[in-house]
């Protein structure tokens, strides 16, 4: 017969499974990343290709998609080995779905870069191909986020999707300004977009920012190059003020995807620096969880099989806010006192899950937020037929009319969904 | 190498191994729900053998033990058959945590009725134990609640929990008025209690309404006995209104107590009319999502290796909003076109599992609400020293003097939690 020790180790065992699985998680999240970054610069490069009619930068194209097939190839292999018989913690399911979507995508990319190759496409559809190709690895990413069941780890898995996110919004800045200046001719919806994706990068650097650790933060704010920074910004303020149908210099084109180029690898580096944090946290939390298990199991040997007495109606109740927290099992004496110590036990362990849902549902908050943030917009897309841009705008005009918050006009559209007609 | 069709056959395993969890922790949910019932029985019991000094009840309570003894050998072997490798939808640790601790209580039970045995403890010392022990149990319930994936099982488990959690009010309302009657005598603390435990179950049995299917929703509305209320509450109100320290009739504690114990009869039989249905929603999903899952096998025999095409790229992305939903994957043709109807199968899969992300959601947040709440509620207790009824009346009155709703007074008294001073 099963007793109260059995499931007290059983629950730790779940916690090590758990951080195991996060272990593979951001193995795959890392892999993931650096794919993303590749293919944020071949989208950049086929895009300089495609606008220079294919007299430039064939061979730098060239050697970049040759390294994305190599990145590709990586992802498939971390992809192999994923267990998919595993549980996957909640939400499998969901993740499974998106590396089904992916796996699709890149099977199609060689299509993709077939219209590159033949000038087939234009750069606005080359870079829609490209950037929904790379929403979907992101799309990973966000699972792989909200399956943590750790919040030390949720925290650094939010930081990095949103630095990730972050970039993303970045590399779509420089193909729309190289596209802007390249055309030599400032339009005004491009001009829109450009700022939506300036704007949208810095929400998610700031959510990277409260959420990443200090030493991370530090290196982001202290790592960027000032004279790249001053560059960009002349840039960016030349492509956003210029009126509509008045001429770029095209000579621009360049300099803009350097800079942008040189600002995206420095973020590179922040995310390695996250995903090399998140594998140690992982491990260290998975040698502190196996100590404790470790402790448990001598207790299980120790198990006499005394029955617990009056004092389980004494103690304080499991869970309860102010209950014994900070115990130390592996300095837990055992003996005449066991079932008592095992009672403590399990009173710790129910504090301490406790408190571990708690922070996870304060971390989760900032995710379930972009989840209400992305469904209202999609929700406006499809009823008032605007692109994703415009329906960012409309909110963001609506929060600031209202003197709310984002996060407050989204909740405010979803709960405006019934009463709305049908789209189309 | 793993293709997309892959992971989306691994995503509906996923979806089915979860629903087979599901029907697992169903059955521990039931029989957990009678243990509930028979232990308060024999609580309301216990009391009325203390109350009359060991002179009356002595065989019935025998005969309610001998019930209980039954009834958790029946658990113990339901927890027994529990697979505790298996991973358990993200909060397997909490669930297996909350088990110990029940485990751990069921072992001092019979150190506990000792006591009684012995007319060694007080009604209200025997009283406070047999309800930390149900409310261990109820924990388990909860948690069983906040695993479930699907969001119409979790309605469903969101319904029991609280008519489970109402029942529970009920009872301690019976021993609290049994008390107060037997005394013979009005003590305005206990009052108090009673208004908070009728307030509570109130309110218990409004969540259970809101999410309850509407057939168990009308058996529990016109189920009920209407001279057994009148009964009832012609008895809460002498028992309210009685002002402190005047005389209660001793005579009406075996009238009150059978009153109380035939609505509780009642609710039994609701709570296993939900826990049918819960069993029936399980196996009704579990041979929906089979066949779906024999459908993409077929696909995958046919999977003649195609490479995907630029389709990718023009279809509407997974997930979005308003892509095409509602396919019906049996009726899916496959052969020349196959690649083109896997894309949608993906796509399908994700805006459906996008949907029920969305709706369970919702459902959850009536499970978050009540953790906010019990925390604020726990923090007041330990800071201002109160019961949980004073705790639970502060933050009612503080909701009505703001006129705001208490999950609002919640989250503000856990936002000042900071400021407030470190308690004892």
């Amino acid at each position: 017969m099963k007793t109260g020790l059995h499931f007290l180790v059983a629950a730790k065992r779940c916690e090590i499974d758990e951080l195991q699985q996060l272990g593979r998680t951001s193995a795959l999240v890392n892999i993931t990343g650096r794919l993303i970054h590749g293919l944020q610069r071949e989208r950049g490069l086929s895009n300089l290709v495609l606008g220079s009619q294919g007299a430039h930068f064939t061979e730098a194209r060239n050697a970049q998609v040759a390294e994305c097939l190599q990145l590709e190839a990586e992802l498939r292999t971390c992809l192999d080995c994923l267990d998919t018989n595993a549980a996957h913690a909640g939400n499998g399911a969901r993740l499974f779905s998106r590396i089904a979507y992916v796996l699709h995508g890149l099977g199609a990319l060689p299509a993709l870069r077939g219209q590159v190759d033949r000038l087939a496409w234009s750069v606005r559809q080359s870079t829609e191909a490209y950037t929904r190709l790379v929403s979907g690895l992101l799309a990973v990413v966000f699972e792989a986020a909200d399956s943590a069941t750790d919040p030390e780890v949720s925290r650094l898995l939010v930081a990095l999707f949103n630095f990730m996110q972050g970039k993303e919004f970045a590399g779509q800045e420089r193909a729309t300004g190289s596209a802007l200046f390249a055309a030599g001719r400032a339009d005004a919806p491009e001009q829109q977009r450009l700022l939506h994706l300036i704007d949208s990068q810095e929400r998610c650097l700031q959510v990277f920012g409260e959420f990443s650790p200090a030493g991370v933060a530090t290196l982001w704010d202290q790592g960027q190059d000032r004279a790249t920074l001053a560059d960009l910004e002349r840039m960016r303020r030349i492509l956003c003020t210029a009126s509509s149908g008045s001429a770029l210099d095209a000579n621009l084109s360049l300099p803009w995807f350097d800079a942008c180029s040189r600002r995206m690898d420095g973020m590179k580096a922040v995310e390695e620096a996250l995903a090399a944090e998140l594998l140690c946290v992982c491990q260290r939390k998975m040698a502190s969880a196996q100590a404790e298990l470790t402790a448990y199991s001598a207790l299980s040997e120790n198990d006499t099989g005394e029955t617990p007495d009056l004092a389980f109606f004494m103690a304080q109740p499991a869970g309860a806010p102010g209950a014994s927290a900070g115990l130390n099992v592996a300095a837990q004496g055992f003996g005449p006192h066991l079932e008592r110590s095992i009672l403590e036990l399990v009173q710790e362990q129910a504090q301490r899950l406790q408190t571990i849902g708690d922070e996870l549902d304060t971390v989760r908050a900032s995710l379930n937020e972009r989840k209400v943030i992305e469904r209202a917009k999609g929700l406006l897309m499809a009823h008032r037929h605007l692109s994703e841009a415009e329906a960012h705008k409309t909110m963001r005009q609506m929060a600031m009319n209202q003197n709310r918050r984002l996060i407050e006009v989204a909740e405010a559209v979803l709960a405006m969904a019934e009463v709305l007609p049908p789209p189309r």
